[in-house]
């Protein structure tokens, strides 16, 4: 199922995309797209819906962030061996684990804002994975058992603020809008293989970002299972994997964004997001 | 006022602490204290109620966690100038700012779990800043209006986990129950300086961290504004302000928590916190 969350923001309302690419309203079935709302048992219970029944909406408007809120924004960093090395770091060991607020999230296609004072706003696609179940000390072997599915996520950073201002990265990753994830949340049975996927970003047309999830130094199952050593995941946390080499950072001479700048970006299968960015008012 | 969550893990009903010492029942008047649920707006509609026709809970159990959940579980790290000498690190130039898990969230008086494979357990008594209100480019002098109130915190970390493996802390910080918050949610009208504040912790009785808020490098107005120059924080984020010297890890020899240990720990008018350590089963 692709599942989504459509309408103006803050008051957007749950669907799913069918069969024709028409948007159906799941709002009244369910519970909205957030937390146990996403749980394996919930996702089960959408599927055991006549979907044919569900009223089709003609005009869906704007697409919000597939998921309402998230009890964690987690990202690993430097998963790709060529960005590890744009960014003047060693490939990690073993993953490296930070967070963004969860109010970072966005839609996707909702404007990036630039913060004040930002002169370093970068862009970053993205393997997202959403968690369907609580996840504490599992195994590689079990961990696929754990996801509830997939989407595309910008981990949209500001290089300054994560790395120029002492401590952690979470200081550059956490600005509104600098987590557009969806359009969809691709649940795991259409997605067979995710190591498999072609991700993509396009800077005002020109393609900057272009690899495979096969590149991951860390896998989808040894991510969760790793991160399951030293938290317990649950339904609806969003775990953002790491992105490919191609970012504004690893540019010589280094491109940041400007207003005016589109971003376009998609993981295969899991949809495409489009951002403008724009400057804060 | 005092507000708590008293009840089984996972079913807590609200309530809030009279004058008397008393548990009064607020579930049914009010949401879970959760999110918008402990916004400005809902504590002054639990203010307008009639308190004294509030049930008594004459035998309330066990105390909960003093919010259901949070948003966002941030800290602030190395805030007390002796506790950064002790870890070895310089005292920062600008705060540092990382998260926890949601999901470590826990009661003040449940145990401790030692983490599997962990070895280095170790304590953080802190003062918890709990916000009030959206809060993005905030300056200080307005940053007050925008905390709903104080709680003490452990900041339970396991310094293997968070130092040793390559990359941020949160691998650290995060274990189930490493984030016991309460007894109480005290409202901003009982803490008139949340910077005049005793706060200590004993271990098995001995007292090994005693100290003030008035210490710390940066205070709560300046962690509020600052943080709200790089993310928006939301009613119901949480933050952790730091620790002061006396962990375990700047003992020498360093000492860790084992089975059986008892922590005891208070921040002056915001109630204490008992937490035997025991072993993961």
């Amino acid at each position: 199922m692709k599942l989504l969350r459509y309408g103006p923001a803050g008051s957007e309302k749950p669907g799913l995309l069918d069969s024709n690419g028409q948007v159906r309203d799941l709002s009244g079935k369910v519970p909205d797209l957030a937390g146990a709302g996403v749980s394996s048992e919930a996702l089960d219970r959408i599927r055991a819906l006549d979907l044919d029944s569900l009223p089709i909406v003609a005009e869906p408007g704007r697409i919000g962030s597939c998921l309402a809120s998230v009890p964690n924004f987690f990202c690993i960093g430097l998963n790709y061996a060529k960005h590890a090395a744009e960014t003047g770091a060693e490939p990690p060991k073993e993953p490296i684990v930070f967070s963004k607020a969860s109010s970072a999230l966005s839609g996707p296609y909702d404007p990036v804002i630039i913060p004040p004072n930002s002169v370093k706003t970068d862009w970053e696609v993205e393997l997202g994975i959403v968690i369907g179940r609580e996840t504490l000390y599992v195994g590689e072997a079990d961990a696929h058992g754990h996801v509830a599915g997939y989407c595309t996520i910008n981990d949209v950073s500001e290089r300054a603020f994560q790395i120029e201002m002492g401590g952690q990265w979470i200081k550059g990753k956490s600005a509104p809008t600098f987590g557009p994830i969806g359009p969809w949340l691709v649940t795991v049975d259409e997605v067979p293989d995710p190591q498999k996927l072609g991700l993509s970003l396009s800077l005002n047309g020109e393609i900057v970002q272009d690899s495979n999830t096969d590149d991951m130094i860390f896998g989808v199952a040894e991510i969760v299972s790793y991160m399951s050593r030293f938290m317990k995941l649950v339904p609806g946390d969003i775990i953002a994997t790491g992105t490919p080499s191609g970012v504004g950072m690893g540019m010589k001479p280094q491109r940041f964004l400007r207003p005016g700048d589109v971003m376009e970006l998609t993981v295969e299968g899991l949809g495409s997001q489009r951002q403008e960015a724009i400057a804060a008012v």
